[in-house]
């Protein structure tokens, strides 16, 4: 143990350091295996549920799970408004209630596969998860408090509190002003039917359908309205997409379009190769996009040689949430490389290769699953 | 894609590889990333809550959660017993209801500290939690089919299926007979007063109190009476402690004791170094054994050099459930390294330096946090 005068400067710098590249070839490092201890995917055999049952959604906590109250819980909203307002979690409750659901997606999911990799949580292709969020509407709460006609962005602040690249934080997200004014945004309540888990940011969270997990904020405990440009960590700092750490980047807003296979057959414990046997099979999966309603989902077999059209499920549950999309197959005993493609109404649709940033933000490469086709 | 005329054996071969030791310095490797991004540990700060709350328990999923219907379901009870049973959900139902406080841990928890590390699910030390397991007690069950008096192991198979170092399998695990006879051996149908998560073995699961978590049979159907020492893969080669490829080795069986410490203070998000200012602070975390109750649990703050007693909350959940232990503290600014030791009253103590084993089991090294005190 060391003890000196003045810790402050060595402290930080000696816990929170800056952002990296992994080396080529580097394995994942013990660091990145601390976060992927505690945060979790969906399993991907999870995606046959239309609602993924609590515990098989993705979590991404930057700090620790606070530990509030709901019955002593308050809301506040102040900034530029004409009527600062204070709400306990019970009078959030007689406001009009909604149930939407929305596909969250982690901004960094996909970064362990890009190359080089950037040293951070380490997702494959599994930080997703599809639930049903009930809470009351935002917008009408920001009218009611009355907006400065010169309002740029609303700041919403959680109670989890840590550092991040030497900035000792509570956990703030800004969207701008009509985002936040967005009809579908949530302030919610309850996740599944049920009371919010600690985890998901219980007993408050903002649900913002189309963006990617950073904007949802949990823990959520005040509301705040800039006539300025919001400058915190997590907007200015964090989640941009840049090509290199002097570049000043763009935001990472709403989510790139993603279908994912639901592996098909049984996995290996180790690799979790598939193996399944021949004959009729229908491939299915989950596609969703947060710019706009997925209208198309591609599947190939032979890792991208030739690609035929998925059928799609009826969407019925809103723009937000992800749809079921399936493929009859017949194959015969081999090795197969199975993807899917999703394109969205806006024409947005998946890369094969990777799109490339040093944070390893909205990385929507399709997924490669192997399957090896054994016979009976 | 290639096609080829006997696939059966290169297939196996290919996607369920032997067992491995990792390269000194190499990093987590993608498969050791895919086991933890699916499989997750309980996130420490949730060793404030006496029962661990829904998807914050640890999971260990061997091949995939299989979908089961709890409407359909039955088990099955035979082997060498008078009476074959067969049982619906609704009957286990209608049986005496007990429901026990039970703390579960993977017997990898800490492998991935092991040096040299074994390539398996690469734990920390997160992999445990404590649940209120509710269901109808085993031991009247196998009594009414009528044991016969020759009988050695018990059979218990779930319903997931995989391949594992080349063995195509539905998850099986055995008993010795006086095991599963034990009166706190539950068939469990509900966790924490709801009804099974699909991912925690719904609609029915074996809980084995004390026991690693590879005994306590999730996506339960069958339970077989042997007359012989079962020979399955999970007991006769998976979990084993082995000093080397060749060795048999012993079945692993009871819980090793281990503390652990909530990490006091704040994190870094990615180093997850802890941060604590100045002052008055109780130290506190979990104390578990599944040979015997914990007896004390001694805390270091200069990374071993001297212990001190922390103080044991009165055990008040049975002897299968953690305890809370707590230790007052007054740091100065600098920079400690805390450990918290176990001892049950079997007289079984956690070590300072690893037990290894080559399938990285029961590693009950204590665990280190590093916190730094930084000046208000």
């Amino acid at each position: 143990m060391t003890t000196v005068d003045d810790l402050d400067r060595p402290a930080t710098a000696e816990v929170s350091g800056p952002s990296r590249l992994a080396e080529r070839g580097e394995g994942i490092s013990g660091e990145e295996l601390q976060l992927a201890a505690r945060n979790h995917g969906i399993p991907l055999e999870a995606l046959r549920y239309d609602v993924t049952p609590a515990g098989l959604h993705y979590l991404l906590i930057h700090y620790d799970i606070p530990e509030l109250d709901g019955a002593t819980h308050t809301l506040t909203v102040d900034g530029v408004v004409d009527r600062p307002l204070t709400l306990s979690l019970a009078e959030l409750r007689e406001r009009p209630r909604v149930t939407r659901r929305v596909t969250l997606e982690c901004a960094g999911n996909g970064r362990a596969l890009l190359d080089p990799r950037p040293v951070s949580q380490p997702w494959l292709v599994e930080a997703v998860g599809n639930a049903e969020w009930t809470g009351t509407p935002l917008a009408p709460l920001l009218r009611e408090a009355g907006i400065s006609a010169d309002a740029v962005d609303v700041v919403f602040t959680g109670a989890d509190h840590g550092i991040e690249r030497g900035v000792e934080q509570d956990y703030q997200r800004a969207l701008p002003v009509a985002e936040a004014l967005r009809e579908e945004v949530l302030l919610a309540y309850e996740m599944n039917g049920a009371p919010l888990l600690p985890q998901h940011g219980a007993p408050l969270r903002l649900i913002v359908p189309g963006w990617y997990g950073m904007a949802h904020v949990k823990w959520l405990h005040s509301i705040s309205v800039l006539t300025e440009t919001f400058e915190g960590y997590q907007n200015a700092q964090a989640y941009r997409l840049r090509q290199n750490a002097d570049d000043p980047g763009v935001p990472v807003t709403r989510i790139e379009p993603r279908a994912l296979v639901r592996p098909p057959g049984f996995p290996d414990f180790m690799s979790r190769a598939r193996v399944l046997r021949p004959g009729p099979s229908t491939l299915d999966g989950r596609a969703w996009s947060g710019h706009a309603p997925v209208v198309s989902v591609e599947v190939t077999t032979d890792g991208g040689e030739t690609w035929a059209p998925a059928t799609l499920d009826e969407p019925t549950d809103g723009d937000f949430a992800w749809r079921r999309w399936r493929y009859e197959w017949s194959p015969q005993p081999g090795r197969y490389l199975l993807s899917a493609r999703a394109t969205d109404a806006s024409g947005r649709t998946q890369p094969v290769e990777q799109p490339w940033n040093r944070g390893g933000f909205a990385n929507n490469m399709v997924q490669r699953v192997a399957v090896t086709v054994v016979p009976e």
